[in-house]
């Protein structure tokens, strides 16, 4: 007899994926220069060429035995020293190596934050707009997801909202900036509003409430944007990361948990991250990467291309009347449907366009749709009559 | 409020890593040389040339953003191909790269499994002696481990005692050949005796009691001993493997579930250990291990040293008086304690001699402990006088 819950998790189609495969299929037939794909939230800039120089390098100098042998479960020494030391360095505070566990990726570290927050009828905030992953994560790992609607206005944190739906228990509410999918930073000011909030309301259920930041994309921010460092405005913040974005290595599943040693009850935390990971088969994060990482964490991404992109489809969209976010960070545009109606908007220009944008239902806001403009630069250029169009066909089904 | 059991299994020691962390110690106080550590699973070949070849070439080949990009979650299908074709033609089997779905090593492969089959109240039987981790994989993802007792007499399975513990609500037995600890290889014979059990059985309760075969030791046996394809044996098979050992590679984390699509509900189990895959942060494999394997997978581990130190240490031991199992495969040696207490016999060993054995009341054979021979040929050759001792000194002490 098979798990219905993860049978139905392994074969429910993910809009982005349907999405994706459809414009491949249009590419075969009428050439891939005629699909205009915005789904996929993939890296279009290479890694640093420090990765591979590192890589190549390891594999000369590093015996074998050691450089593919098992770690400690939360890493090398020499791994979480370094990543620790560039912590503190580009944050001000100071990160101990003790207080980072490495892990395949961010979601096994977001996901071993969850369970280690699991109880039955623990409940977690989530904050519109949001990843849709984080609902299978937090619901198939014990735990209650309650969705705080957006703001659409700021698409910043409304402190209100959360405040309204903090129960006695609340464990945690996760955050996501630079947001996917609304590429907005969350201000110091609006963190810190939701700073007080949790604050009073931990004393008020007589336990903590915790932030869970989610930042895959702290380091894709334009325009000179400083990302706040949470657990300096919130002292109960554990952060996930991983390096996918900011080395461009998605595919290479390294990130960590960075549990901070002055949360509440933060030995448990950790203890509850590795039991978390143990039982979810993590023996060691990938051990040659725990090498790359160490010697490569400082290195900046070339955001150019992605800067060039934002601003060509921002500026392009919203002269066409489009309504957008004003993105400062990840490579995401969200934009408003014109008829209000996101899902139907995308199906439209699917079809009659083969423009390929995701509907945002799924993140939790449906009249919204998002483009992932970590593509070529050209492909925006040619795109652009296809939006235009789209524009005056669904501005005049909404009149 | 952290969860208790999470909290629990990162923080409760492991034996081995005790023992092992009292060998460094001691390594400080007295030398390297004066400490005769056995407890590591951890292999002491390197990995074959071809591995780092590969990785430096695959750098210099293929495109970054493909090299190290994201794959889709069961893999790239050039990496599911080329171990398809590999698996087909070792095992004169035909085997689909679709019946492939590529993990984060052995561990997350055979927990998506057990999750594949979990509900309330759903049994698993594990045959001791038995690698210690599948208890908390087991109890900690759903289900509730159900222990089979060891055959001492010959370490293969007994099926009688097999049967004996199925129940209507048994979804699984997990097997793990070649065995950890014990070394031994499970016969063509002994495996088709469990399957006319389970075949039995299966018509008996109603639904398919599926075999887990947990398999990163399956190319290291001696002696031209053949380690039977299970699936050719009993249909309901479902795979975990890694190149862990194979390949010298442990820390890279990359390994695989295969499930056959002639087993009942084929389709409900792939999607399902892909569901689990996804709760548990898999997002995809490491994408450059993909194609290191892709690439290496037919290439055979170079065994002469483990054989050497196999029959150094066999011969030694049983020629002193222990009685061991004979190995044939992993490298492991699983002694009885002269005095029949495995854990009195690892602890003095340690505290007199500062040889370091694993006692085997974790495996599920409290009268044993277990020796990995995966060290230098001469650290066996400098232990022996502490065996003997050991001996003389304990099986005085049973009289």
């Amino acid at each position: 007899m098979i798990n219905k819950t993860f049978e139905r998790l392994g074969t429910e189609p993910s809009v982005i994926r349907k999405i994706f495969a459809y414009g491949l299929d249009q590419a075969k037939k009428i050439g891939a220069e005629n699909v205009y794909d915005y789904t996929l939230g993939n890296p279009s800039i290479p890694a640093p060429a420090k990765v591979n120089e590192t890589i190549r390098d390891l594999t000369k100098t590093v015996d074998s035995l050691h450089l593919h042998g098992y770690s400690m479960a939360p890493g090398f020494e020499e791994a979480r020293n370094a990543v620790a030391a560039n912590l503190t360095e580009k944050f001000g505070r100071k990160v101990l190596p003790t207080e980072l566990f490495l892990t395949c990726g961010a979601a096994a570290a977001l996901i071993s934050s969850i369970k280690a927050l699991s109880y039955d009828g623990a409940e977690i905030l989530v904050l519109a707009p949001f990843f849709p992953e984080y609902r299978p994560f937090i619901e198939a790992n014990g735990a209650k997801m309650v969705l705080v609607p957006a703001d659409t206005e700021t698409f910043q944190i409304h402190a209100d909202a959360v405040e309204a739906r903090i129960t006695p228990n609340t464990q945690a509410v996760v955050i996501n900036s630079p947001n996917n999918p609304s590429g907005v930073v969350f201000s110091a000011e609006t963190l810190t509003a939701l700073a007080n909030v949790l604050e009073r309301k931990s004393r008020e259920i007589g336990h903590p409430i915790y932030i869970l930041s989610d930042e895959p994309y702290r380091e894709l921010v334009y325009d000179g944007v400083t990302v706040p460092f949470i657990p300096s405005i919130y002292r109960n913040t554990v952060i996930s990361y991983s390096w996918s974005k900011s080395l461009s290595m998605p595919g290479e599943r390294i990130g960590y948990v960075y549990v901070p040693s002055d949360i509440d009850d933060a030995a448990a935390f950790f203890a509850a991250v590795a039991g978390a990971s143990r039982i979810m088969g993590h023996v060691c994060p990938p051990s040659l990467m725990q090498r790359v990482v160490a010697e490569c964490c400082s290195e900046a991404p070339d955001l150019e291309t992605y800067d060039r992109n934002r601003k060509l489809l921002y500026t392009s969209l919203t002269e066409m009347g489009y309504e957008c976010v004003k993105p400062q960070g990840a490579f995401y545009l969200f934009v408003k449907a014109p008829n209000g109606d996101g899902d139907a908007w995308v199906e439209q220009a699917m079809k009659e366009y083969n423009l390929l944008a995701v509907p945002a239902a799924g993140f939790g806001c449906p009249e919204y749709f998002r483009l992932a403009y970590c593509v070529r630069t050209e492909m925006i250029e040619r795109s652009l009559p296809a939006f235009r169009e789209m524009y005056e066909k669904t501005r005049k089904a909404a009149r």
